[in-house]
């Protein structure tokens, strides 16, 4: 069968805030075959992806996204990858097109296994899922007090791991972060995993980032995430070395294979962070979950809106029985709730599960969003690319 | 002073061909500051870096280009870090961002050029510029007499240098690829310095890239520029280990300073080749240009449209003496002519010279290029949040 069509629909809620928290919009994809029809999501920046799905060509290896995609066919797996390929390379100057395939890609894998009434991570090879760690990802409070009382909640709720990232930390003095880790710690208590994000905010600054590893090591955390952006091996290499227990974890900043396995061969990580919506897919984030198996480092999902992104983003590893994290979004704004109909939810012994169902399991609750659904018209030389298609 | 405008032409030529000429379209960026007017441009697909310089703020690290520059100070050359500094951040999950800052940070140098009444290589600390050898940079012919019939012309016009690429290289057999080096050999006379672009053709194959390196060899290829995608990092490595004296070439598709760097230390490269309007524009491509000639490494510009773009890929290694070779794009299209009044040509000897005037030393020809502009309407909610501003 054909890819008959790949409608975009950008979701948003009315007011998006100036914090972390990527759960605000969301880029949710539908990709039509014969009688079937899979779902997607990309991560961040809706238009500049509907911008690429779209847009004219510029020459033979910039051409937008759809032109790779429409009209070619989808009956195996293999299809997926060679669908991949030929965006790569028919988008090769055209820096957006990785995002934008990620979620046409996930639509795919969605597609095929409901196809073929299969969940994606058998589709993928694995024999069995293995049920996953969830840590509660939250923000940091604006202060150490809500950073506290925020940590009390999660270790209340049963979480056994919580994350804390982005906010005030790293921002101002030291002595304010070394704050926020100890009531990060005091509220988990003793015995749970404490995971810190630093959301990149040293950029490849090495001497700021050290001088918050005595205190990082003090709270006995698990990593520390992204010191520095994903480009700074070197500097994340440097650090490693010095970490001791704090193991480094970062990665979601990657949007092809090959960033990746830089980031697994030359930064010291013990933990590699992929998001299936950027990385160019479920396909990529398998291609490096396999690496990072290969060589002894860890996979870890990324995400941070839907369920339907959360799914995606499990996949790759579900089969990995030693790569027990994962990332699982707790403070998720309204429209992440509303974009499907299932939610994943940890078991009663705070395990989540990938769900063991046709695709990716997720059914994306068309009534739900519509009222978080944003009219987007774009017109070139008087001629209408794209504008905003029904939810139907 | 603050900048009081951001300003994107989409320029195109009437019809864009299924050819690697990146020449048929470009993106004009104009910025205003006080009384002062700089122009840069942007590499590759027009429309999606628009999208990128005005889409809704997704979260606080996915924010359109435009809310890091418009109204920031420019008084200084560090004000232009500092603006590219914030775009990185403020825009860290904007994939694009990298291409829309590229043009808005050539403006910028151009801007402070033009005020000071100094060429940008002088602003970047150079006490001289050097003249450059340029190379004709052109497409393979579709067949071998076509590539022959081109290498003559060439040499014919008094070019000591010439580059083939793309076309048919590297997509059909090592036969017909062997007949195409000897044809731009022949064409090009045994003294000419011949390079080849494989334009990423064979991705990460190794095995495929290696079928052509004896001919390489034997017609005396200077280099072999993108074997792979920018990436592939230990297949360019392992390749230079077998290549002799045909020298490793690449590194156009670097988006940022990091990419860059890691293909000086870890591809094995004899050349680095960085497009200014792809990798944040001058501020990081001098950045390249330094740590390159740090690690023993040649610096080539990488530009394939207007003479604007050219002046901007050269600015950063003009002081760089040594750096001799240069890319000149011989075959542009008309829109690419038409879009600046004057022209950076070789002198008598064959030489090319950085211009040594205000800024970029380039004036935009609004006149010519209003033929080729493009009317583009972005709409989102009803509001427009982008159309194609007057040329005057």
């Amino acid at each position: 069968m054909k890819i008959d069509s790949v409608d975009f629909f950008y979701l948003s809620m009315p007011q998006v805030l100036d914090i972390g928290d990527g759960s605000q919009d969301a880029l949710l994809v539908r990709v039509a075959a014969g009688e079937y029809v899979g779902w997607g999501e990309c991560e961040a920046a809706p238009l500049v992806s509907i911008a690429s799905l779209i847009c004219p060509m510029s020459h033979s290896a910039c051409k937008p996204v759809i032109a790779s995609v429409l009209g070619q066919e989808i009956n195996d797996i293999r299809d997926i990858r060679r669908i991949g390929d030929l965006v790569r390379a028919n988008s090769l100057d055209l820096l957006q097109a990785d995002h934008t395939l990620s979620g046409i890609d996930i639509a795919l894998w969605d597609l095929l296994g409901r196809r073929r009434s299969e969940p994606v991570w058998k589709l993928l090879g694995y024999k069995s899922s293995f049920p996953k760690t969830p840590y509660a990802s939250v923000l940091f409070g604006d202060t150490a007090q809500d950073t506290l009382i925020k940590a009390k909640a999660i270790a209340a709720q049963g979480f056994r791991a919580a994350k804390f990232g982005w906010g005030p930390f790293g921002l101002s003095t030291v002595e304010n972060d070394c704050d926020q880790l100890a009531a990060a710690r005091e509220g988990l208590g003793e015995d749970g995993i404490l995971l810190i994000d630093a959301g990149t905010v040293w950029n490849a600054d090495l001497a700021a980032a050290r001088l918050r590893l005595n205190m990082l090591k003090e709270v006995r955390a698990t990593w520390l995430e992204e010191p520095f952006v994903s480009g700074a091996l070197s500097e994340y290499h440097a650090l490693s070395k010095e970490s001791g227990t704090v193991g480094m974890a970062g990665g979601e900043g990657c949007h092809n294979f090959h960033m990746a396995k830089h980031m697994v061969d030359y930064a010291g990580l013990k933990y590699v962070q992929i998001d299936a919506g950027r990385i160019g897919g479920i396909t990529i984030a398998k291609d490096v979950a396999d690496y990072a198996a290969s060589k002894g480092v860890l996979y870890v999902n990324h995400t941070f809106t839907s369920n339907l992104a959360l799914s995606a983003s499990l996949q790759p590893y579900a089969g990995l029985e030693s790569h027990t994290i994962c990332e699982f979004p707790t403070e998720l704004k309204s429209l992440a709730r509303a974009m499907t109909k299932n939610h994943i939810t940890p078991d009663e012994n705070g395990l989540l599960h990938v769900p063991d169902a046709p695709g990716l399991g997720i059914e994306p609750d068309l009534q739900g969003i519509a009222p978080y659904l944003v009219d987007v018209q774009i017109q070139v030389r008087g001629q209408t690319l794209y504008c905003t298609p029904p939810l139907r």
